[in-house]
């Protein structure tokens, strides 16, 4: 390995280090309440040494909302070669509900939306990412259902096949915050059913 | 009227203008970045008047989710009358995207989310409302689904049943942040045709 890419995977190795960090502070403490001085604590690295990597904090929730991207895309990547995938979708819908119902990740995903309300550099990142993502997934709700009838769905009809399938996972989210206790296992059944009913719009 | 009636209301209207102040404040600024003081001079009330009513923030929050609690058990209400209750539920849906996707009530309950996720007694405050209103809702589907069919229904068909929708309805308020130019009037027929499954179940 030559000496660039080894400087390259350290630097690589720090930035996620501070990411983690973030993830873990923002969701416990909340986004004001977390300084660079904090992250600087709960890393190991100099204050100058985070700027290096990030302009601000604004900058790190940024690039964790990336980073929420590129895992969601490639949750959907698995689904791209399925044989059925109308079926495939349906179900895997435990996936999708884990992921969203995971306490750690409901919270950051929570703190991220009300800091978004308010902040409108946060907000821009968050929705630029939601874009990608909802236009990524139209694509796959359209191909599932080409895969079931032969007609073409009006653009606006997979829209809102689209939105509501976001809704409904991003509200499991909530659910998982207001209501820990969740029974998660007795919520898939009626959840497939619901995925089913959305994809066929 | 007399004049402990005349005190009492008085009083109201105080605790009701703390109340609109910190839910704007609140969703605004964020619960952290609004003090005593930022209510104080946005409601013109000395910080002593306002201790009169809360003891702290905390109790400002309870208060909030108590109110949102009431509001959401008035929207049931409307209801409990209705001949057909399954067609009314899915009729109405829009009564529910409406109050869910409006950016200020979501902005709002975002940051109460985003605060119950990390502090205990605001999540004790969201999770003792929740269940209030689920065990409503619980009621209120049961009552549907009896009206389609004679079967009496196992009480863990309808608590999924009620958990997903209201996974829905909670999720639009997160698409009302993440997509705010969402197209509301597109949504409707698959909202009805969704809400018709869950509660189906």
């Amino acid at each position: 390995m030559s000496q660039t890419e080894t400087e390259l995977s350290r630097g690589e190795i720090r930035r996620r280090q501070i990411l983690d960090a973030a993830a873990r502070c923002f969701a416990q403490d909340g986004f004001h309440a977390t300084s660079i001085a904090t992250l600087s604590k709960a890393t190991g690295m100099s204050p100058g040494h985070i700027y290096h990597f990030f302009a601000n904090k604004e900058a790190i929730i940024g690039a964790l909302i990336e980073r929420k991207l590129a895992y969601s895309l490639q949750l959907v990547e698995q689904f791209e070669d399925a044989e059925d995938l109308f079926q495939a979708l349906v179900e895997r819908v435990e996936l999708g509900l884990n992921e969203k119902t995971n306490l750690a990740n409901a919270a950051l995903e929570l703190e991220i939306l009300a800091e978004a309300a308010r902040n409108p550099g946060v907000a821009a990142s968050l929705r630029a990412a939601d874009q990608i993502k909802r236009q990524r997934l139209m694509e796959l709700i359209g191909q599932a259902r080409r895969g079931r009838s032969q007609e073409e769905d009006p653009e606006r009809d997979i829209a809102a096949s689209t939105e509501l399938l976001m809704a409904l996972f991003d509200g499991l989210a909530v659910r998982a915050i207001s209501h820990p206790d969740i029974d998660r296992a007795a919520l898939i059944p009626l959840l497939q059913k619901a995925v089913a009913t959305l994809i066929e719009g």
